[in-house]
């Protein structure tokens, strides 16, 4: 069965585990530089090892607990898959491992990103961009890896040739993995955010307004921490949470393709199966060549390094639109699959992305009107930037979520054929299009990690006193990233809610099958097993005028904004004691401010590090057991109107984050550009407030948002089996 | 058929005015005090009037401008209930009369009130208080005597003896006046939030920040123009928000009533029409008798006054409690009704606001840990205090939301006796147990419309240098009606959550209404003519797995969003503008920081009146239009989802931004009263951004998604023949 185009996947899942490989080893052949350069690049290594090596610590005992209980549900008890321990296990393995390499590859990166750029800012940007394709690559890789692996040990034990039906059990089971990689994400999104913001926090409110001293001053006891953040918050954090939002993607469509076609016989449903897989596949190939074409000419202008960096990620968008095609072509051609509605799916997909960054870029960029009002506000102190911040954010959520809600409707129709009843195909073509935006992840997330490194580079350059040309550099690095990196953000929150909706059928399917498998012996079962779509909404009660439905979805708004409001209150936390430890070691350190004295950087880590183990186990936590409460309390349907509840809050929440916190932080570099009295000015003082409230909202709160809806969905799916037992137990 | 207890509800809308009257009359006999008090009070007077009459004059446009379309819709297209144009209009004033009347007392109540306050707290009380009580008898009586007019009009012309489904026209037609309460509710409470705002930021900036002179000194330009907001916004915008709370709850259960029992006969269902209604009159009853229990002894101490004033809330509370259910038992004895379940309904209700309002004031008083843990933020400045604030404001949700869901569920299952599927009598129980928050409102809103009243006194006694110890006793009054008032804040934010669900339900009869009345050629209206709710979601395709509805929820959670966004950065606007006045008047009026020469303040109650005018229009009307746009392109289904999105994320909202402004200004008082380093400390500075930021939060933004929720709800009940109609044609 497992013949066609499969083969590819576990190929191009080799080949980019090869290239990133290749990459790596490159950036190694670069010289570190200056001993202080090696000593600081160090320092900071030491510390992003000792917090991810905490981390993990943590992280292992809350999944073998997890892993433990599925154990216990699954054998003991028989009301669950008998292989979500281990998938739930290697998904969180897999996804630990991506965020591990891309920090390794980033802390050795940033000296030497560093030193290349005290050369020229051509070479800075080709170490910087290619370690940062060493995170895409590894993701991307790792994840076809997992899915490579389970989709032939499955296929062995359930063969698809023998019942068609095997596929759903197979789909279903892959889907489970998706659990772990959400779990492991969501520790490394909360725990890193909180991480870096503690750090930069507490760096910033000492060292800048109270010390007055510069960004990235050696002086500041806090100033490794920060940069130490920086990789465990955005390089690792990030790496952990597309690798799951690709998988998700993936797997998601895999289900729905199950679902939508198994009734029409085992080939055409097992090639709607690996149809994303195969287009993720290719969408490797497309992403190396696009690395490839990132590269510019000695002695590039700013400008020329922007468009060779666009050209590289376009050119990949646009190869992807068309090889789908062909893939869909190749693997549909002459059945009844509606491969041209599945293709324009996915090309909306792509735009809507696209344009989710665009209308980012539109709200965050202080070329545009919206910072530019914002950073006008600082005139009348820090409380007019802060509302104004806030209203703009909020105001800045409408565009997201229209172009969201097209993405909607025309995936659907399109793939459905606008027979908006034909619920499998309508969601299948939901699901594809979040697997378009996320096919070129090997190139998006490369222009995304490389600005953190690019952000050390400058810290490091900055502590062993390079010269302010070198910082100059790296900030045109690290603001050259932010161009394209918004596309990549839009990407990643539009196909966290596409995949997430996608989801939320397949949670209905789970539903139906784990009735077929536990209760078979139920009345509803035998209707169940028949029915269609219509019939299980039905039948498991989901009506919007099911009071059940309408506490899920209050519930599930509130839950997003729960968790939002303790990471907020964490950092803030955090961020104290960091804080009180800097103002300690300026007060009884003789010396430490005119640089006689050597500041207690570990100190600093430490409390950093400590700060955010604590901090990041309750909301986690909050996160996987609110699905479980509300289904055991109000069954499916109840579980159905929180998932709906929580995706569009959720959604909607992350967007209004990330862009008051990336305006507030765009506003301030305006003023610092010499705008509106410049640097150390009282406008400056207010702006600086802003970008420290919005630290946290871009940097901890928003992107775990991302996460947290598919981790709700996914644990849902994962204990459907709870679910009913526990109602069926209870009626 | 207008027997039974019909005849209570004129009857006791005529007792709430009289002693409305009473209570005017009454205060105005008091002494208005000296020259000076009587000139500010008479500036405050004519600031706030000459701003009612702007608003009233834009109002009035936007009023005849819409019940001309509704005119065209309902005679020229024939796809709307005739009587929509005049219900809308009469809607519209009796709220606008509420606002009116009570503002009018306000400001003839707040001379007298710190005039009787510099003789004793009692004294002082008795003012106040008996005024406010103006305020919530006249909202509650001209709310039932609006309801009574109708009521007889439609019962003369559709004689439900004659036929029992005439209680249904009826019932959906005296819904529609909701919107034109809603309308005109929406532009008072966002317009007087934007006035208030903008005075109250705008005047602290410069004089407490800059200037440094204490709040309400007569030197400040903006001080008048501060205390005309509390009363446009805290008096006339709160009271015609909840003349439309009272009369929705009502009008909703009343609907419900008639939907769940027409196949019953007439007489039942006409008894489960008037229940709600007579049960507010007995409400009114109540209220009045609770009022004359506040009375104390002459030099009681603050402790007693807060006993008597919760003495007087409370016993009206257990009273109504007690009567409701001798109501319910001689409208429904021995009939099929459930009325010991429609009973626990309305006490589950009347506990939830309870519930709301504890926590509210645990959240947000400065004797408990969260408001404490804001204020110790103060000390790492005010980037931490905003952090902390927002991030205790997104906790806060929880337990709200858990009320409200656990309120849903009971008043659900008590009145369906738990058979969830038992739609109409389930939503009843959900509707009435808003009617048991709101049915003592006339007390209620006394101790709420209070506060502004004590705190224009406070002002007008700083103005008038009076001397410390009136303005301490105006400060206690206003604290003290702050704890009574939390309890009010809950009814008013739960009772608008449950209501607006329950209208959902009224949505889909008038949906049904009206294809049986406007397209009863159609296949559909046969099925939906005999059709449960089970059928009429079916039919018009409302499921959880139906695109339309999914973009619904999304663009519903966004509106709230969107809205708020534009209300903060409207305040934002219009305080800035009044900043740069303050400021302008400061440079080049010589003196007047001496106290030399008088501040031009009509020009800064100008700049807050047209800010306010130019800025509630675009909020307003996209509330309005949201509804219509998505009812035209995703028909019924689209909307449901539309308004399960908003009320869902709308509710949450706005108790995140209630609580995070109310934390932020306790906070501040928290260091004022000496804690911390007290006033004119770094903290306090930090923790004036806090109160800064968070008086749009609380006073604009927040109370307005109260409205918000509900006029979406009601646009499209108003509006389902347009939907119905576009979405035929299209199709």
């Amino acid at each position: 069965m497992l013949n066609d185009l499969f083969w590819m996947v576990p190929a191009c899942s080799a080949l980019a585990l090869i290239f990133a490989w290749y990459f790596f080893r490159n950036m190694m052949k670069h010289d570190e530089g200056t001993d202080i350069m090696k000593k600081i690049a160090d320092h900071v290594r030491k510390g992003a090892m000792a917090y991810l090596k905490q981390q993990y610590k943590v992280v292992v005992i809350v999944f073998i607990v997890l892993s433990g209980i599925f154990a216990f549900l699954a054998y003991g008890l028989n009301i669950q898959n008998p292989f979500v321990p281990f998938a739930f296990i290697t998904g969180g393995f897999f996804s630990g491992l991506a965020g591990f390499f891309g920090m390794k590859t980033a802390t050795y990166a940033s000296s030497r990103a560093a030193f290349a750029a005290s050369k020229s800012l051509n070479d800075g940007l080709r170490v910087a961009f290619r370690s940062g394709a060493v995170m895409g690559l590894v993701v991307v890789g790792l994840a076809l890896l997992d899915i490579s692996i389970w989709f032939y040990i499955l296929n062995a034990i359930y063969p698809p040739s023998v019942d068609a039906n095997n596929l759903l059990i197979i789909t279903t089971t892959t889907l489970t993995f998706g659990m772990g990689a959400s779990t492991q994400a969501l520790f490394a999104r909360v725990g890193g955010g909180i991480y870096t913001k503690a750090a930069d926090v507490g760096a910033d409110l000492v060292g800048k307004v109270e010390a007055g001293i510069p960004e990235d001053d050696p002086r500041n006891p806090a100033t490794i921490a920060d940069n130490v953040g920086d990789n465990v918050g955005d390089v690792a954090g990030m790496g952990a949470d597309l690798y799951e939002s690709y998988c998700g993607s993936i797997l998601s469509t895999a289900a729905l393709g199950a679902a939508a076609f198994v009734s029409l016989g085992a080939d055409l449903a097992f090639r709607a199966v690996i149809a994303p897989m195969v287009i993720a596949a290719v969408g490797i190939i497309l992403s190396i060549l696009g690395i490839f074409f990132v590269r510019t000419r000695e002695g590039a202008s700013q400008k020329q390094l922007l468009r060779s960096l666009g050209f590289g990620v376009n050119s990949s968008a646009v190869l992807i639109a068309i090889m789908s095609w062909v893939v869909l072509w190749f693997l549909f051609r002459g059945t009844v699959f509606n491969y041209n509605g599945v293709w324009a799916s996915m090309i909306i997909g792509l735009l809507a992305g696209i344009g989710i960054g665009q209308s980012t870029e539109y709200f965050t960029s202080s070329s545009y009107r919206p910072t530019q009002r914002i950073a006008n506000a600082s005139q009348t102190g820090p409380a007019t930037v802060i509302i104004s911040g806030i209203g703009t954010g909020m105001i800045s959520v409408a565009i997201p979520v229209i172009i969201v809600g097209t993405a909607i409707i025309l995936a659907y129709g399109f793939s459905s054929s606008w027979n908006f009843t034909n619920f499998n195909m309508g969601l299948y073509g939901i699901a594809i299009s979040a697997v378009g935006m996320l096919s070129t992840l090997g190139i998006t997330l490369a222009t995304d990690a490389y600005g953190p490194i690019a952000d050390n580079a400058g810290g490091n350059a900055e502590m062993s006193h390079l010269g302010p040309e070198v910082r100059k550099r790296t900030d045109a690095l690290d603001s050259l990233g932010n161009t394209t990196a918004a596309t990549g953000k839009g990407f990643a929150i539009g196909s966290a809610a596409l995949t997430a909706l996608a989801l939320l059928a397949s949670f209905l399917e789970e539903a139906r099958q784990g009735m077929i498998h536990f209760h078979p012996e139920h009345p509803f079962t035998q209707e169940l097993i028949k029915g269609n779509m219509m019939d299980i909404l039905r039948l498991f009660d989901v009506t919007m005028m099911n009071p059940k439905v309408l506490v899920g979805v209050f519930i599930g708004a509130m839950a997003a904004f729960l968790f939002c409001g303790l990471t907020m209150n964490a950092v803030g936390r955090a961020a104290k004691s960091m804080v009180e430890e800097v103002r300690r070691q300026f007060r009884e350190i003789a010396g430490i401010l005119e640089g006689k004295a050597e500041p207690d950087y570990a100190r600093c880590v430490a409390i950093s590090t400590k700060g955010a183990q604590r901090e990041m186990l309750l909301p986690s936590l909050l996160a996987i057991s609110i699905p479980i409460i509300i289904g055991v309390i109000f069954g499916i349907a109840g579980v159905m109107g929180l998932l709906l509840g929580s995706i569009s809050s959720g959604f909607i929440l992350a967007i209004f984050m990330a862009n008051s916190g990336g305006a507030w932080d765009n506003a301030k570099k305006f003023i610092e550009e010499g705008n509106l009295g410049g640097k150390r000015s009282d406008p400056h003082k207010a702006a600086v407030v802003g970008d420290t409230v919005g630290d946290p909202f871009k940097d901890t709160s928003g992107p775990s948002l991302n996460i947290l809806i598919k981790l709700m969905t996914m644990v849902s799916i994962v204990m459907v089996g709870v679910t009913l037992t526990m109602n069926l137990i209870m009626m």
